[in-house]
């Protein structure tokens, strides 16, 4: 009794149960779909894939992804070239982007460090930054790197090593997330925030 | 200012936020997971997707998706030819024969009777199923459909179907599922369990 799909359909189950975010059920569910699916959909799905890992590669500079390098970013007269915001992955730099608050440069660490998951300072792209750093115009370095165990260890060891240049270290605020509920926040979201607390 | 990502990046978003279950944010975990992916894993991808687009077809006789036509269901003489559960998928299908408890033959209806997506019943599989009844060892049909508002129209429109044949028809119990509460099933659940109750 075949308790499996026969092969074709399994090794399609089992090629996108190994992407982030899908389990087994939901393959099955996306391997049926692309069965029924036109040719022309399954082909739109390789040829972007196809292209994406032809095209795309990392910007010398700042690390992030671009299909040029330096990316348009870096070599924008228009932004402000005095601050570089550093982020863990190239989706902060969009999220960061969609604020429209923010008109300087970037560096992409390309992760944090991780003890646990054998990632150390040098295995990110740090000595770039520093490199990056030297006779240069810049005169702020926004760390903006996510609020968790990894991360703030990522931002003390930054600060600590920029701590010798002239330049202004800065970080993300943090506080109580807009539309949030006082009475939902964590202890230590709302001791930030009181610690943060402004002048209105 | 850029606030879609680069044209190769969005058209890979694209492609994954139209596979069902994935939105937007998973799309984009997916594209950038790809992006770092080694180029034998989006290869395996790629293949597998192409792979199941030129092996795989429906078998003539039940609908079920397989390799070759009569599938290995279809002629294997080790099942009961005198039995035919009727499902509405090729997933379907891979359900029960996981429980190991049938050993009949099975007829993949591609779909459910659904008025509100304009699915006719002669959009379904069912004029081979009144076919394949004809002139067969068939003594049985079981009519194994989701217990839904579609499946439910179309376990009716079959069951009135081959009323008129000698052919027996039967379905699936409803009723409490194992490990389930009495507490937490629906009142139409716990009706159809004490309506089928049965003797200990």
């Amino acid at each position: 009794m075949a308790l499996a799909y026969d092969g074709a359909i399994q090794r399609l189950i089992d090629a996108f149960a190994h992407l982030p975010g899908i389990g087994p059920k939901g393959a099955q569910r996306i391997a049926f779909y692309l069965l029924n699916a036109s040719d022309e959909e399954s082909q739109t799905l390789i040829d972007a894939i196809t292209e994406v890992k032809e095209k795309i590669r990392f910007c010398d500079v700042c690390g992030n992804v671009c299909e040029t390098s330096p990316c348009p970013i870096c070599v924008d007269p228009r932004r402000d070239h005095s601050v570089i915001c550093v982020v863990e992955e190239p989706k902060d730099v969009m999220s960061i982007e969609r604020t429209r608050e923010y008109r300087g440069l970037y560096h992409v660490l390309g992760g944090v460090i991780n003890p646990m998951a054998n990632v150390q300072p040098s295995d990110l792209n740090i000595a770039k930054l520093i490199e990056r750093l030297k006779d240069s115009e810049v005169t702020e370095v926004i760390l903006a790197l996510n609020p968790n165990v990894e991360g703030e260890a990522t931002t003390s060891f930054l600060s600590q090593l920029l701590s010798q240049t002239d330049i202004k270290v800065t970080r993300l605020a943090s506080g109580l997330p807009v539309g949030g509920d006082l009475e939902y926040a964590d202890e230590i979201t709302l001791g930030r925030a009181l610690a943060g607390r402004r002048a209105v």
